[in-house]
């Protein structure tokens, strides 16, 4: 499945929940399979932290450009591109082609930099909508995300009831714990202490602030993965040399990688910070401490959800410690307070919170199982 | 209970596991209690990452210089200094009084730094052996310890068994997790890419990468407790203004505390560098990284155990996910597997790994009703 990626400009400026607005911007999008006559088959993909509007098939000539939700998304796959149409959408503030801290704030002709406003997961939704109403779809056939994809999804029920009919939040939460909010101001206090962070005008200063986005990074992805799964995939087992994990002395070393856990979140520490924006890591972590739907409702979440009108799938995973399904099942329980329609599955994994990404036969026939049952109404309504 | 901290200087050198060797240094310890006339009721506590030899008691005139320990070990307490001979003493690597990576190499006549050689666990008791063989110590009544501490402990019975009568283990584990060894690299790579750092030569430069050291101890702190306490402590509460909680509005920034354990863990960050120097933390965390008294015996913790003869009391705590609960079960069992002696408690506590320093009444309880068991054999001996 090749696809292009696509760009909308909105020249009408976006007001945001912090009161700042963006004057002008820009979206970029994705499209998979083909949106029906009456425009009821289009299934809205929000993404999380580091990913894209690239949500599945490959760019033409790049064989290994899979979308990061290439396995879940296609024809014949559990979310049916022979059935839906998708739309992958890149989220205000990312640095992966829609308007963020990267590029020129028209009101002073200089790079944002750390002046880009901070965005909120409704302001990304309220932004989507707007592309929606380019594109000519008023109601969603359905919203899908997984972890802060997943807040997006369920933010949509609640802004706009009335243009989705199923929302399904995968690995996600009605809001961050303590924990959680401590694990992302730790990630921002390593960025924003790197001297080459500049208060977020690096790129004025000709610098990039990649120690704290290297640490920001491991960080994170510690988080991610389960501890069960780390002991399978690395264990205590020391970096490679010629000698067996026996006979191999330790290098008695404080600076050097001795365990093969160490080498491995070095390496994606550096991967990352070559390719992500140090703002934007900061903006999106930010996005994910604020959004608090009930909030406004004194924390009574089933209240907060007294809103929503769609119809939820929502999954969680076992051994999921970032978004553990006891966040879901307070989703679940709020929204079977309002007597909504709720489907909901716990998948028994050992990825962490990684495993919403990953290719697990029993996640995978919940979620096609689900979007059967969504494309019936949608087949008959065509 | 007012005490004095006292050094005792070893000329001779210290071999260390990894071939290298101190060539003479000093140890900063101190006692509380009496040393009976046969010397049988001596108790070892063994220190964890950021603490020292000041376990118990104050110094005559500073009212607030309770030792680390303080609610666990004096007169009437549960380790009972009426009862008991107990020592406390600085490891080797320390920057609180031991000889450490602040102090002058006599081989260079410079600072250490980091050429301080790197320590282990095994080498710390050796260390410890001969601070009591100069205090004329055979026996000890018990070993006591927790997290890195119950490390120190459980390798005293393995390296002097004929020495321990008693282990005390408190919320450790035979060996580090990918996951524990994973926070610990971050948390050195912090440090070490910390332009302040200088290759741990920063005494030379006349710096101190107090960065690293802040996000060091953040992400420490963030593991030391539960994710239940920290929602209880802070949950998703609002750094206080003259507004309500509910009234408040956000900061909507990136770069202000917004939460208040963001504003916790940034003071805890920044005390910590005030006072705890880099290379210590290099050194004990990798110390932690390496102990691992199976791997000799092809990871079979039983076999390893075996020379153990000391009788054990160990305890952890239901919500210590840095050394959990199944980490001690392991230990148990092991030492069951050799017909030990051993009992153990694992304490339904909510404070995660700092449960260890608190006061709880039955853990507080478990360890009195041992010290009582302890203390039989060592007065009918006195």
């Amino acid at each position: 499945m090749n696809v292009t990626p696509q760009s909308m400009h909105f020249a009408a400026a976006l007001p945001l929940q912090s009161g700042a607005s963006i004057r002008a911007y820009n979206l970029s999008f994705e499209t998979y399979g083909t949106l029906n006559a009456d425009k009821s088959n289009a299934v809205l993909i929000c993404h999380a932290l580091n990913a894209s509007h690239h949500v599945a098939g490959t760019y033409a000539g790049q064989e290994k450009s899979e979308g990061w939700w290439h396995n879940m998304i296609g024809p014949g796959k559990p979310l049916d591109t022979d059935h839906f149409f998708v739309i992958g959408v890149n989220n205000l503030g990312s640095c992966f082609g829609s308007t963020g801290p990267m590029h020129t704030n028209p009101d002073t002709g200089r790079v944002y930099g750390a002046d880009f406003p901070v965005i909120t997961v409704e302001d990304w939704v309220n932004a989507q909508a707007r592309l929606l109403d380019a594109l000519g779809i008023q109601t969603l056939a359905a919203v899908m995300g997984g972890s802060l994809g997943g807040m997006q999804a369920l933010s949509w029920t609640l802004q706009y009831p009335e243009r989705v009919r199923h929302a399904v939040v995968i690995a996600s939460a009605p809001n961050l714990t303590a924990e959680n909010i401590a694990f992302n101001e730790v990630a921002r206090r390593a960025i924003q202490t790197d001297p080459d962070f500049h208060g977020g005008h690096f790129y004025a200063h000709g610098t990039l602030p990649k120690r704290g986005l290297r640490i920001a990074r491991m960080i994170g992805h510690i988080t991610y993965l389960s501890d069960d799964v780390m002991n399978e995939k690395f264990g205590r087992q020391l970096i490679a040399t010629n000698q067996s994990e026996q006979e191999r002395n330790f290098f008695y070393s404080t600076l050097e990688a001795e365990f093969q856990i160490e080498s491995y979140l070095r390496y994606q520490g550096d991967k990352f910070a070559e390719y992500f924006d140090a703002n934007t890591y900061l903006l999106i972590t930010r996005a994910l401490d604020y959004f608090d739907p009930a909030r406004r409702f004194e924390g009574n979440l089933s209240l907060a959800l007294a809103r929503a009108t769609a119809k939820f799938l929502l999954v969680s995973f076992t051994t999921d410690w970032r978004f553990a399904p006891r966040r879901s099942r307070e989703l679940v329980k709020a929204l079977l307070d309002n007597k909504r329609d709720v489907s909901y599955a716990e998948i028994n994994a050992p990825h962490g919170h990684d495993a919403f990404l990953l290719d697990d036969a029993r996640y995978f026939g919940v979620i096609g199982s689900y979007f059967n049952h969504v494309v019936k109404p949608a087949k008959e309504a065509a």
